[in-house]
């Protein structure tokens, strides 16, 4: 095992009716001019902005608004967010919404603390040195963004999807009510489940320094988001299983299930990343539609960790071969990924890639690496071409 | 499920090496002047005080030292330490040890940050507001006080023990190099790991509001120190052993094992504090030979979770009644503390008590708990008294 750091200092408050203590939350944290930040019209329109601007009128908690964060969020709204948030002295962020809202709440906290274009930390050119201190009241379980120290911009110009992570954007407080979620599209919500479990198992199919207890840790979770994903399909209003999926989501992406390990591999989401800047897909379908095609390229030289995968996991059998073994249980999970309709390859996904789309995919894959990547196995530009015409 | 808060902002720096890192986290947390607080001279003889103290020295942050913290630690240090840190302006405490010093160092940061006598706060008569900053260096796996909220003093006058648990107490950052505790006596690692496996039982064991993540995150835990226990009473250098373990500890007692459930059952820590006030015992020993009486005693009131814990982290076969499998579990635990040296009785842990003794301290538990007390089971004090009178 490595040497590792585990830092998650947002306080979650989970639970029904949990978004009526935001008032209290952002006084704590010391918010005194809030710029509240979401996507689309669904938390207007189901009545919990309403909820939310209430209180803080009541508790006397100045605050201006900003919409329109898109899936895949875009720099432009960043830009402006920033613009907006200067002007008005905003302190203190509260991002209402599921990652596109959060994550583009961290971009624009970056911008407002740092001098300079806020971009470059996205292109890897600088480091970040502060955030605007934020908190989130979670509507959709998926990115893991209220914990973690990630966030993910797109530049319109050239699609560029790029990820930045530093613990200074790590949220304040996060307010996760599961009852926010029930309206979720049944597609979001499998989407959701898909990105929560690719965000451990990215930290689970590395080739050094895995723990046992991070694997246990690890493979609970999996099986915990596999068995309540299923009962959603069938069940979206199961209160229990939207706490265990939303629950899942943050610790699946806050650090705990990659303690002492290498970092992960994360070429599934960076081959993702290329997926969702060109064509704008959900985050979550992508995922699945790219994972069983890594898998397969990959799994030989990882054997041991998909063998584990399969046997703890999926629960297959324990029989035939370790090649067997880790197959079936790749076998397992596109079948998973049926079962709550998610796609396994690109046709699936609606994709309709030329190989030269694919081509420039790859390319751009690898430049966004830095040439090549990954820990259970170390993929190039080659492979990644590879890898996305396998999914076709 | 029930709502649940989830706050653990203490920064882990994990591994070799790490208390290297001592001066430049104590200056991120903005400490000046600082008490060093430790226990017995081990951590002066094995070097590491004079690794740390050159650190310090090297950027001139000032420190004075307190040591003398013992196992159950006394209220009688915690008030020499108040004042010396009232005297000298004291910023921040460094703790360098195990619970022992950290749970003094907590209270005397309560005592410096309040009004008042800091034992109101043990007795239940009062909330702390504050607490002064804190940071560890940990060299024992065993009380998780590195990463949770609460600690325990005792009290000379009538040997009372007691708890008392707010965020205000949590360290900001802890230090945890597995190589530090490599040096422990085999009794000792074994107590520690005992009372890791028991913070984590101590929260499975309840009759409500249990979450499948929080389940599988427990078992998963409870697995994993059973078997690194294993390995270290044959092998106490072992460095990946002492590392599942030592993290094993911090994230047994930081809440995450409790997630959604009733706030867990604690009679056995309860049973234990009294042993401990009494005879100055072990802690980590004293809850061995305390749980299996209190096992026998609740676990037909509890008999879903008990048998639970039988298959899934006892591996018992799943095959009788329920109530048989839910004894096999608990035979099983018992002859897992009989493999690491663990007493499960009062005798094997050397405690020689009379029935007036085992009256009083039934007494003393019932009034510190306020009457009764308990989830898998509710205990009042002729409960108490049988449980006691069980494992003479």
């Amino acid at each position: 095992m490595y040497n590792f750091n585990y830092y998650t200092p947002t306080k979650v408050v989970f639970g029904k009716d949990t978004e009526l203590k935001v008032a209290e939350l952002i006084k704590e944290f010391g918010g005194k001019k809030i710029l509240i930040h979401y996507g689309g019209g669904s938390v207007i329109r189901s009545g919990l902005m309403k909820r939310v601007t209430d209180i803080l009128d009541k508790e006397n908690i100045e605050y201006i608004m900003l919409g329109g964060a898109v899936p895949n969020p875009h720099l432009g709204l960043v830009y402006e967010g920033i613009e907006l948030c200067k002007k008005e002295n905003v302190d203190f962020i509260l991002a209402v919404g599921g990652g596109s809202a959060i994550d583009s709440a961290k971009a624009i906290g970056y911008g407002v603390t740092n001098g300079g274009d806020v971009w470059d930390f996205y292109d890897y050119k600088r480091k970040a040195n502060a955030c605007l201190p934020l908190g989130v009241i979670l509507t959709i379980a998926a990115t893991g963004s209220e914990m973690s120290d990630s966030s993910v911009i797109t530049k319109e110009e050239g699609l560029v999807k790029r990820g930045y992570s530093s613990d200074y954007s790590r949220p304040k407080f996060a307010i996760m009510n599961p009852e926010l979620t029930m309206t979720l599209p049944d597609y979001q919500t499998a989407c959701g489940c898909t990105d929560i479990m690719m965000h451990t198992m990215e930290r689970y199919f590395t080739n050094g320094g895995n723990m046992d207890l991070t694997d246990a840790l690890a493979e609970g979770l999996l099986k915990t988001v596999k068995e309540n994903a299923k009962i959603l399909a069938k069940d979206p209003k199961n209160y229990d299983a939207r706490a265990e999926v939303m629950w899942a989501g943050s610790l699946a992406h806050n650090g705990l299930t990659g303690c002492g390990n290498d970092g992960g591999d994360w070429m599934t989401h960076k081959l993702e990343h290329e997926l969702g800047g060109l064509y704008d897909v959900a985050h979550g379908a992508g995922l699945a539609a790219i994972w069983g095609s890594w898998a397969r390229y990959v799994y030989k030289n990882c054997l041991p960790r998909f063998k584990k995968f399969a046997l703890n996991v999926m629960e297959v059998e324990n029989a035939g071969t370790d090649e067997e073994i880790a197959l079936k249980g790749i076998e397992a999970m596109e079948d998973f990924y049926r079962e709550i309709n998610m796609p396994t390859n690109l046709r699936e996904l609606g994709v309709k890639a030329t190989d030269e789309d694919l081509v420039l995919m790859a390319h751009k894959c690898a430049v966004g690496v830095g040439g090549e990547m990954g820990s259970a196995r170390v993929l190039n530009e080659a492979d990644m071409l590879a890898i996305f015409r396998a999914s076709m």
